[in-house]
């Protein structure tokens, strides 16, 4: 039993006060977990472009103060009522998304869409009471998606974490609980290429990098990477990227060049920039007969898609995910067990390393598009 | 070896003198096959949708005088240079695609879309020269899609040609040549709804009605009809069809009625009417998770699909096919055991009979609604 359980911790964090303001390090009260609600001990985070969104709060009611930070690994400290799945000590990866293990979604196995712990970017509270974990000086300061790891301490719901094997390396596996697995998921899990096919990558960032490693992992013959910055095909060459095009070296458009280099087209391609563009290139450049287009980048409020139904029924498909399809509680502990074994290289996602007063340089890193992954450490 | 082998055949025909004047029975001369075609005594064929469409020639480079008909079941006459897999006395479906069994198409596991011999609508000739075997009195006369059924004679690429087996009631397995494979293959190879599920189809047309069976044969246990005419829910029924909607009938888009009735969206769902509002409703009505939809029904030239690309992200799946992703050579005579071992119910898609000096008449039933199939006799 810790000794802190029952108590509220006072602990830094990182708030962010208001859209676009640099953090600013706080010390924060964090009260004891509710009801099915866990107390977790972050030591790692990183820097995702989700944090960045919803702190840049463009196109979104805004949410201020609001602790951000969803990708992190970390121990427990305290457990609420009815919780009997994890106890003090054990090593937890957070999840912007949950598994109930009792809904529809959860017992489909196609599925993890939790309909109880679905992502919801417009919640500030926690579900059992809507109210928040966080304070200072007893004002509330908002949770973001369930999360919020920029903080020495959290509060989360114990359906959004992962336990994972305790020998694992945290520092390396906090990258699983968000981006990686979006991009390394949506390729093994949705797009799912054969031994010997040729995959599209749109967006070089960690996603698109982690979708490409997944790729590798299958055995694809061919990684076509495809994004706006040139310069980042020779960091995509390290994540087995073997072909590179950027749009605007071309007149034509970019899925037109794709079918040149592929006689007809990809077996699969990745949409992991966001782009509405992009979006329809990615589908509009699988081959006909059986090509399959994933798409994972968000996208604005306002998109459309839009594509001629011929392009469909040419018996091209189209799909898209969250978060890789993977099932957070059930299938990342395999995902650690496949670092374990060698089976994923993540120290290549993991470009930069700050301590938690310096979050605001991950920031820099982010926007400057310098970085893949920053970990901020809280270890410290 | 046939008598009439390697001589021009005079016999009757009914030609499309031009766009929605009524075809007129015409003594036509058939030249023999050339290297890989097959000239066939053409017994039943039927009026698909297809047909009207390209009499109608809306939006298209017309092309005529031409002899139209695509749904039909014969036996083999004579065969050209080269042709060792069909000889004199077999009885063949011809179909409008072609299943070349060297192509990339052909050698995938997933794709029905013969590169050589993909159906091409504004062809009017053999692929071996680009000339017409039709005639009249030396003035050629077009060939529609490869097939040109609404003659008792028609040459075609072997490729095009299912060899069936001989005891299977020509009469009766004619339909299976387009729409019923058409719908029921959407069903059964594309959207292969499981045990138990709901599906929504859009259209209850034949093919709408062969994907019905094809969902009933499959399990399904809620087989929702939408269509605007609501008097077709009655026929339906008798296809396995549980539920119907009239989007005319609702304030509300389809989708959200459909999303209401399921809890949330249908499993699977199945686009045979060609409009594009369907085409939407079709995708936007799937469940998020694990929802696949399928288009079927053919759009027209400017057509624009349009959706939320969120939609995807939430875990829907939209595809397209052709003649229900069936290869015509491989798959077709299975199919037809199928029938033959009573697993598939032909005989209600039949509604009515007429002998080819009659064939307009069977224009007319289908542009009056009136009828499913109506098979047209040149066996008389």
């Amino acid at each position: 039993m810790s000794t802190t359980a029952g108590l509220v911790i006072r602990c830094k964090a990182a708030v962010a006060w208001e859209a676009e303001k640099p953090l600013a390090i706080e010390e924060v009260e964090v009260a004891p977990p509710q009801k099915m609600e866990v107390r977790v001990k972050i030591l790692f985070t990183c820097l995702c472009h989700s944090d960045v969104y919803f702190w840049e709060a463009k196109g979104q009611t805004p949410l201020f103060p609001r602790i951000l930070g969803h990708e992190a690994a970390g121990i427990v400290e305290s457990v609420g009522e009815g919780v009997t799945e994890l106890q003090p000590g054990d090593h937890v990866l957070p999840v912007f998304m949950g598994e109930c293990g009792e809904c529809a979604h959860c017992k489909s196995e196609e599925s993890n869409l939790c309909e109880v712990l679905r992502v919801n970017t417009d919640r500030g509270g926690m579900l059992h009471d809507g109210k928040t974990r966080f304070s200072i000086n007893g004002k509330p300061i908002y949770h973001f998606i369930g999360t919020s790891t920029f903080s020495e301490y959290t509060v989360v719901h114990v359906g959004c974490l992962a336990k994972i094997n305790p020998a694992a390396p945290l520092d390396k596996v906090c990258i699983l609980s968000c981006g990686f697995c979006t991009g390394f998921g949506a390729a093994v899990n949705v797009a799912k290429p054969k031994k010997g096919q040729t995959v599209a990558i749109f967006g070089l960032g960690t996603v698109g990098l982690a979708a490409a490693e997944g790729a590798r992992i299958s055995g694809a013959s061919r990684i076509i990477g495809v994004d706006v910055v040139s310069s980042k095909f020779e960091t995509a060459k390290k994540f087995g990227v073997t072909d590179f095009v950027n749009p605007k070296d071309h007149d034509k458009p970019v899925q037109q060049v794709i079918a040149e280099m592929t006689n007809g087209g990809v077996d699969r391609s990745i949409e992991c920039s966001g782009s509405l563009e992009a979006m329809i290139s990615a589908f509009e450049c699988v081959h006909d007969g059986w090509g399959v287009a994933v798409l994972v980048g968000f996208p604005s409020k306002d998109d459309v898609f839009r594509t001629h139904p011929l392009n469909f029924l040419h018996e091209r498909t189209l799909k898209g995910t969250f978060f890789g399809n993977f099932k957070p509680r059930t299938d990342l502990p395999g995902v650690v067990e496949k670092y374990m074994n060698k089976e994923l290289e993540l120290e290549k996602f993991i470009t930069h390393e700050v301590v938690l007063k310096d979050i605001n340089k991950a920031f820099e890193y982010m926007l400057k598009g310098e970085s893949l992954r920053c970990v901020i450490r809280l270890d410290a």
